[in-house]
């Protein structure tokens, strides 16, 4: 038998195995739910299209990590890499039948043949929602709340409460404004991916960086990481930003804009700790123009943006000539999931399974299988053990799995009509309940 | 502009628009509930993985499926084309580590490159769930458990009750037993294929396939279908089963495992109705040896089976010596999804959102923000309409995406304390209803 294959997977690939998979079911669930709450609706597009639909006219960093391959029918076709791109060729092809505003989701698996390194892997899940079809500032209000709601759900879920976050806004209308008082707005893609460095590298590398390689003066760059730095109350700083940025109607209708996102979210009800002003985050990408997000967890800060995302004018000018503005935003589910690895939130239980039934006497199969079908119209998860081995045996089992209660019954016990209930999560605490307390005992239990 | 990538998918492949997707998410969801009350855990693996791995030593029809090729590393590499083969890999890479019996369900999608035809997908979603490390009939009994309450929740779900369907079950060692009788062991494989289409083209063609291509004698082919046609009562035929399979070990096997199935199943609550045993059903595949199911709609059987499975012996011998046998089955999630959308059971709406609030005033966005977040906070789904567009096109909107109740307030409303609640799925009914009655009133229009 030296002809077995051995089993393994592709470098960059994981599988899930049961517990990690119950957690990330949990995020997906959550974040599911939070966004349905709002009004998005769930889409799906194909994992595989036509390479040309993904890589648009450009061709350079991005291809390289694309499987993209020939098929049987001789199409040059490739997995998508984003669920951007597939949303762009999606909303061009569909927008007259939907219509606009269109508030979609979509939690959907993606795969990029980057290199490998600590925790980032080839093929990951995105968790994306967007608003298109509209430049209303409501919109991108309402983007802020289902961050926060669903960042407050999580902590709900995986601890009991408060996670510890904060969400960090910025608009690029602002720095637009900036760059185009100091005359920098031809610099300005490598004026902003310089500023994205400023918590990593420090004031003087930036500055070094926008005068050196960007062509700011030295001057220009001061000022910039100055408006960058500014802190303060968030009122006192957009009064502050507005007097800065005088003349300029982009800087003045990015301060407006922002002045009526943070009232509006204090007034639907946001705890003004939970959202700050930042004007340091630029984002980077170019496709970003208008409100911009990012989301910290307040104990694990250089996992870096949990969630992030922002406006953009135009999503499928590639596609169809119809200009579709739009708003949107992405969990970053697998960073949030080894984050929650990290401190400890994710459950060791690799079962769904709350309640165990030994088979304490196989010839009562099928009232087990009976008392566990009650128990689930009741809203309980149970498993029955398969087969009729010595109880320490059963009970060996279910300690590994991490049931939280068992319910023993053998002879005695249905001739009396009470059940054995053990629970799992007190070691030696059981007590004889009769069937007709069984659903009240087991919710005392276990919620 | 003449520029334009034209938007489009590839031959095989379908987006999901949201009122399909919500229907296939419901589906999932559903699955996913039932499997985790019986304690099934869920797993993932990669989408791409070694060819060697998913093509094992074969290489006939269903590598010419296989969406293969070469990656960036120079890997022999294939999209996954079932969760099968996956598990095999799984399990005989964890099975040391996660012990057994080992309860998993797999919900995800797969990839053929088939020749495309009425209704069949390149990529579609599969729905398993296995119990892998126990040759216990518990777990046989457990499997029809699962489809019965996995059948009877959609049901539920998409049809406010019964959505009417029957599970068959047969048991291969049953036929085996039979063969074995009539000296047909050898000639096994092709007598099932040849039995498995007696729904299709009747007894005569069927006995001349077995007699012209098996190499059966006219005598031995009546025989097995005279097995297979055998109806009447479960145990009547049952008993004329052990009589017929007199001397034949596992064909008595299988009819006690039958026994034991049944007669479990009812007293767990079952329906007799809703199973029933049928011992023409074969299933063709190779790897079947215990029982087997199948899953029909009474109102539409000729759509095929939307649930089948059945038991193995030996899940992962192309990976390890370890011999795990197993019992499981599998949704057919599309092919009923398209059946529930001809029997029109798919709701029309394309929002998730029961509730729409149009923006009335501007000046108030905030607080029709905050009304938004509080009905969430009960339970609610409930979209803001981003713009201060005229109310009449706000309502068009809503009345395409399919909400059912819109709350309408102005400066009045606001004043009064008071909402204006209009009930979208009866025209022309409309309360005002004051903050504090607000979640009861909708509570009662939406439950």
């Amino acid at each position: 038998m030296s002809d077995l294959i051995q089993p393994r997977t592709l470098k960059g690939f994981r599988d899930y195995l049961p517990n990690t998979m119950m957690a990330r079911e949990q995020l997906v669930e959550t974040a599911r739910r939070v966004y349905r709450s709002y009004g998005f609706s769930p889409i799906d597009t194909p994992a595989l299209e036509y390479a040309e639909i993904l890589t648009g006219k450009g061709g350079d960093e991005s291809d390289k990590q694309l499987y993209r391959f020939t098929d049987h029918g001789g199409r040059d076709v490739a997995m998508r890499f984003d669920l951007t791109v597939p949303l762009a060729r999606f909303a061009a092809q569909y927008s007259q039948q939907l219509g606009t505003p269109f508030k979609r989701y979509h939690i959907a698996t993606v795969w990029r043949g980057e290199n490998t390194q600590k925790g980032r892997y080839r093929e990951f899940m995105q968790c994306d929602f967007d608003t298109i079809g509209t430049e209303s500032n409501a919109a991108d209000i309402e983007a802020l709340l289902v961050i926060h709601d669903l960042m407050e759900a999580i902590g709900v879920a995986f601890s009991n409460g408060d996670l510890g976050f904060g969400i960090r806004v910025n608009n690029r209308l602002v720095l637009n404004g900036l760059l185009e008082k100091q005359g920098l707005q031809e610099q300005s893609v490598g004026v902003l991916r310089s500023l994205d460095k400023l918590p990593k590298i420090g004031r003087e590398k930036v500055i070094a960086e926008m005068t050196e390689h960007v062509g700011a003066t030295a001057e220009q760059a001061n000022s910039v990481i100055d408006l960058a730095e500014l802190t303060g109350e968030t009122g006192d700083v957009l009064n502050s930003l507005e007097t800065m940025l005088s003349g300029s109607e982009v800087g003045q209708l990015g301060v407006a804009r922002l002045r009526e996102l943070f009232s509006a979210c204090l007034t639907a009800g946001i705890p003004s700790e939970r959202i700050g002003l930042d004007l340091s985050i630029a984002r980077g990408l170019d496709y970003y123009t208008g409100t911009i997000y990012e989301t910290f967890l307040t104990d694990m800060p250089n996992i870096g943006s949990v969630c992030s995302g922002g406006r953009y004018d135009n999503l499928a000018g590639l596609f169809t000539n119809e200009k579709l503005p739009g708003i949107g935003a992405s969990l970053g589910l697998d960073r949030l999931l080894a984050a929650l690895e990290l401190m400890e939130k994710v459950q060791t239980a690799s079962t769904p399974a709350e309640i165990f039934i030994p088979q304490f006497d196989a010839d009562r199969l099928g009232e087990y299988l009976k008392l566990a079908r009650e128990l689930r119209a009741e809203g309980f998860t149970v498993e029955v053990y398969p087969e009729a081995k010595p109880l320490k045996k059963q009970l060996k089992y279910c300690d590994k799995k991490g049931h939280r209660v068992a319910i023993i019954a053998g002879g005695n016990e249905f001739k009396a009509g009470v059940w054995q209930v053990k629970n799992l999560q007190v070691r030696g605490e059981q007590s004889d309940v009769s069937g007709a307390n069984l659903a009240e005992h087991l919710r005392s239990l276990l919620r």
